[in-house]
């Protein structure tokens, strides 16, 4: 019989610390290439597309999650898990918590890997969902101490700052300057829908390590060249969907593309992360495919034996 | 709240006389263009892909049917609906029989469209759950006054024999010869897995209408040349799925392709069907790309209407 969850259901179950776990666990499987994820497919519709981005855990599972490009501002999303050894659904989930957690605990992975160990304050540009799962992932892997939070809309900042005081237990404000925030941080965060630079890299100080979860293309992004210039270390989720953009993602444009690294790669111990405590490392989030499916599969483990 | 089908519930709701309606309704909505049905997307995974067909009824709704090619036997396949309004997922289905009676209702359309009035026998090459509905949703446009079914499987065509008797109240015999099966007959209908002709033209008699269901390309086809010579009234559900199909759709080569009809035209009046009581007509289903999708809502209103 196949699961429904629903927001709810999925924020019940799923707390940071299982979703971060989740999220390592599937970068190492993609790595060693037992997570497959081919680049996304898509149908064009009148007005927006239905896109479908796929995953198989060999042995174990496959599925998708759908999206579309309608823009309506409450446009649900669907995760799907196939049993790989019947074809079975054993579970969908519906709306957006899977899907925010899941590029959340990505995040967090990319911060526990390349931030310093001392890491303690953070920076965030951005108040909406996806600025909220990337501060609350986080803080499942470093003791936060203050977190300052930055967006255009005076209540909405001041909103979120309460609500990192009353879920998260951490010290928190909002303030109007952006390059404020950012100043003297030991990570930021950008998660905003800005198609031009909200930072400048000369805000930040040795040692920040960077989350960069909204655009990121060569014709709008949130961040400018300035921040690739003093990013000596460039990581990113999936190298090969970095590399599949349209535009292009500006990482893996000449000159950074050559030193885009594999988080993946950094967690197997493969490749090089944070080797200084003064360099500045800059996580570019793809979201990697199949990573919902393997979040989804969690899920169910984890609802099963707290039942 | 997102409403979730299994197969009992579909089956539970949706009868032969809402799906045919419910498939006439859409072919129709798809011939004006207001059922919007791009070519599938599919993402390659090891071993198969994961498909999605979409559909989109302007102002209404927008989803998706999506199925694997992993070949497992008892794959599940999944209906989602989308509210186009706000985009929320309104329903989901995930199982077999949404997409067995909407093949089977789509074919019941192009029987009631096509065959002589008076048909009233009718013979299935077939009895998988293809050749089941076909015969299911036909029952609901012609009295059929006998069904006579062939497969090679003896059990399995005397099973199936027994429950045309039992379910649809129709008297039915199993025969070992597939000649003997369609000699006479009104109706014939083609649900095989077979890549090779199952049926000679030269078995049917004037004036009958065929339904073909399993394959039909230039490489694997129930059916050879000498029936799409023979049928002077040649129709499809999807003309522009029927000229996607790779390797080619026979009906959808030269010298067919020239009068390879549109069901929604035949339906709307604006294309001929048959003209005389003798010509042999021929229904070759491409299974018309967002009727899942249109089926799965009629079936939410039905439902919420009879609750």
């Amino acid at each position: 019989m196949t699961l429904l969850y629903a927001d709810p259901e999925v924020a019940a179950v799923l707390d940071a610390a299982t979703t971060v776990d989740a999220m390592r666990d599937a970068l190492l499987a993609a790595y060693d290439g037992r997570l497959v994820a081919p680049p996304r497919a898509a149908a064009p519709l009148a007005g927006g597309r239905m896109v479908l981005t796929a995953g198989h855990l060999v042995g174990e599972w496959y599925g998708f999650r759908s999206y579309d490009t309608f823009g309506h501002p409450r446009a649900e999303q669907l995760v799907v898990l196939h049993d790989a050894g019947t074809g079975a659904v054993r579970a969908v989930a519906v709306g957006e918590e899977l899907g925010s957690r899941r590029t959340g605990g990505l995040g967090a992975v990319a911060v526990d890997a390349l931030a310093r160990p001392d890491a303690a304050t953070l920076a965030v540009i951005g108040s909406g969902r996806q600025a909220w799962t990337q501060v609350w992932a986080t803080a499942a892997v470093r003791p936060l101490r203050e977190v300052v939070v930055h967006s255009r809309s005076a209540a909405r900042r001041d909103a979120f700052a309460a609500r990192v005081r009353a879920e998260l237990g951490v010290p928190a404000r909002a303030v109007a300057d952006p390059g404020a925030a950012v100043a003297g941080r030991d990570i930021v965060v950008l998660a905003t829908t800005s198609p031009t630079p909200v930072l400048r890299a000369a805000d930040l100080r040795p040692g920040t390590h960077v989350n960069a979860v909204g655009f990121k293309q060569s014709d709008r992004s949130e961040f400018g060249t300035d921040l690739l210039d003093v990013a000596e270390v460039l990581v990113t989720d999936s190298p090969a969907q970095a590399a599949d953009y349209r535009p292009a993602m500006l990482a893996a444009t000449t000159p950074y593309a050559g030193r885009l690294r594999d988080l993946g790669g950094v967690l197997a111990g493969a490749v090089p992360g944070r080797t200084t405590a003064d360099q500045i490392s800059l996580f570019c989030s793809t979201g990697l495919a199949g990573t919902e499916v393997f979040l989804l599969d969690r899920l169910t483990k984890v609802a099963a034996a707290t039942r």
